[in-house]
């Protein structure tokens, strides 16, 4: 197989999307394993390559050249999908109109996977606000992938090389968690975060699963029990497929050095409980990605940053390793 | 002042407290700036010395001969309490006289602190099982010490060099935090943290609060607006106290390498928010302290660690590190 072509959707036009892309499309390193293409507006990744000082993309295709020529790109370009072009955007600024524009370009990178003609995609950062703003009714990346691929079952989930950690919910309040915790749930992303890790490492993997209250409950002693009614029978039923899994592990220990270096992935019940060690111990070289789901998806571990986007300052080594994972999860 | 004399309570016989006691009493360094003076039972610690392979203590006082010597003491010993001697015993194995044992050295150096026969208390690991099953109805030192000296507002604060966090809630299940955070806890936990961070550092603190929720609700988009009901009010309580404080912050990024850097402390909702990211960056030197109490009182970052107690396994620079920051918050 040749170089995977990867989709990169360029995020809300006004946070940091449109300069890491333009950083990633100069990156000689990315070529070496990759094809990148952003998927975006043209017009837009030129005038924040002016506003930034950084390079203008080389080359660009329309929509109407791409069904006859996406089997021959062989070096990163833009498919240029002209959809936002106002001339009183103010980078920084989200609105409805920018948070249209970014989910234009994930339902379009979705479309091309599923219809084959690219391997994989890496999605620059969406804001959350700016959906919201535009009517569009889903929190995030993950949900908009699990639901427009049909995906029966599906999963968020980090990797860095400093730790990796699946997640059973994302994106909901704090209190909503407890009543979301299933025992099927937490088989059902054992199975994946499995699957992925023996994938990505090509041996066998070592899970590890967090209770919900603090110290894992210590027997009962704080919660409702959630660690004995849910987290345990969900760790069983795990063991019983084969799978090496541990658990439930007091959230605060098991990120110790020497555990996180001797465990390939770790379930999380809630957002904060792995994205806080994540953010504190890999900030730039984090990578998320949806597992589950029929096409390969990877993502930025940062969101827009609208406070320095548009000002250069966007570090785009987060991309890069998306678009690595990517293409290692591609086969490449 | 001479140094100040620190008591130092052995925590559950059947942990690791034991073996740290005695590393800590054969410690040069310690002597240069802290008196310490190990409240548990001397015939235990011998056995353990003789176990692990540590030096036996060299000076042990009887409750006899205390009152009249404890203000000359000027080297390391042991205050026998001569509270645990179970020949059965069985290191490892927590159960309720083990538990009923760590409860009463901790509450004979209450009485010493608020005598003022002591400077500071820095305590060893309890068990909260073997508390429960010798039915002492404390979840751990910080609620003990807050009722026993009668503190009218206190707080779990964890400190290292790496990073800090002060604690709005504890030691209680997932579920239970939403109910327990109100605007005046909140605001009591910033001004005993920057109170406390004014005398370690001798510089006006900066404080950030972090949020409950993802994102810090990404303005309510998750959760029940904990953050603009609650934490806003609160942090803006603090500002016009002249307190210099942000937030509250999305959890997540809240603990990334420069955003650590600049800030004293973090303000945290629950225990795994803040004991997550310190235990992660630093487990073998973060301590733990109880702030606003009318005596000093600091704590080993760790557990019982039962799984290795007893062995010459455990580690005690959490314990230095506990003895030093007590030292420096007695003023010495």
């Amino acid at each position: 197989m040749s170089k995977p072509r990867i989709a990169i959707t360029m995020g809300d036009p006004a946070g940091v999307g449109p300069e890491v892309c333009l950083q990633l499309l100069a990156n000689p390193e990315i070529r070496e394993f990759a094809t990148p293409i952003v998927f975006g507006d043209a017009k837009l990744l030129q005038r924040c390559a002016t506003q930034t000082g950084l390079s203008s993309p080389d080359h660009i295709i329309t929509e109407g050249d791409w069904e006859d020529s996406f089997s021959s790109i062989d070096q990163p370009c833009v498919l240029d999908l002209k959809h936002f072009d106002d001339e009183r955007f103010e980078p920084g600024k989200v609105n409805s109109k920018t948070g249209a524009a970014g989910y234009h370009y994930v339902i379009k990178s979705i479309d091309a996977a599923l219809a084959g003609q690219i391997h994989a995609v890496a999605t620059g950062p969406l804001n959350k606000e700016a959906l919201r703003a535009a009517d569009i009714r889903f929190p995030g990346h993950t949900e908009i992938f699990a639901e427009k691929t049909g995906a029966k079952r599906s999963c968020m989930f980090q990797y860095s090389e400093e730790v990796r950690a699946s997640f059973v919910t994302v994106h909901v309040g704090y209190r909503d968690v407890p009543a979301l915790l299933k025992k099927d749930r937490i088989v059902d992303v054992i199975e994946l975060t499995a699957e992925a890790m023996q994938k990505i490492r090509g041996t066998k993997p070592k899970i590890a699963v967090l209770g919900l209250n603090p110290h894992a409950g210590e027997s009962g002693l704080f919660g409702n029990r959630e660690e004995e009614n849910i987290i345990i029978p969900a760790i069983e039923m795990a063991r019983k497929e084969g799978i090496e899994v541990e658990g439930p592990l007091p959230p605060d220990t098991a990120f110790l050095p020497e555990k996180r270096r001797s465990t390939d992935a770790f379930i999380c019940m809630y957002h904060d409980q792995g994205h806080i060690p994540l953010k504190a111990l890999a900030f730039d070289t984090a990578v998320n990605t949806t597992l589950g789901l029929p096409i390969i998806r990877t993502s930025v571990d940062h969101g827009t940053a609208c406070d320095i986007a548009w000002q250069g300052k966007a570090k785009g080594s987060s991309l890069v390793e998306a678009v690595r994972l990517a293409a290692k999860l591609a086969g490449s």
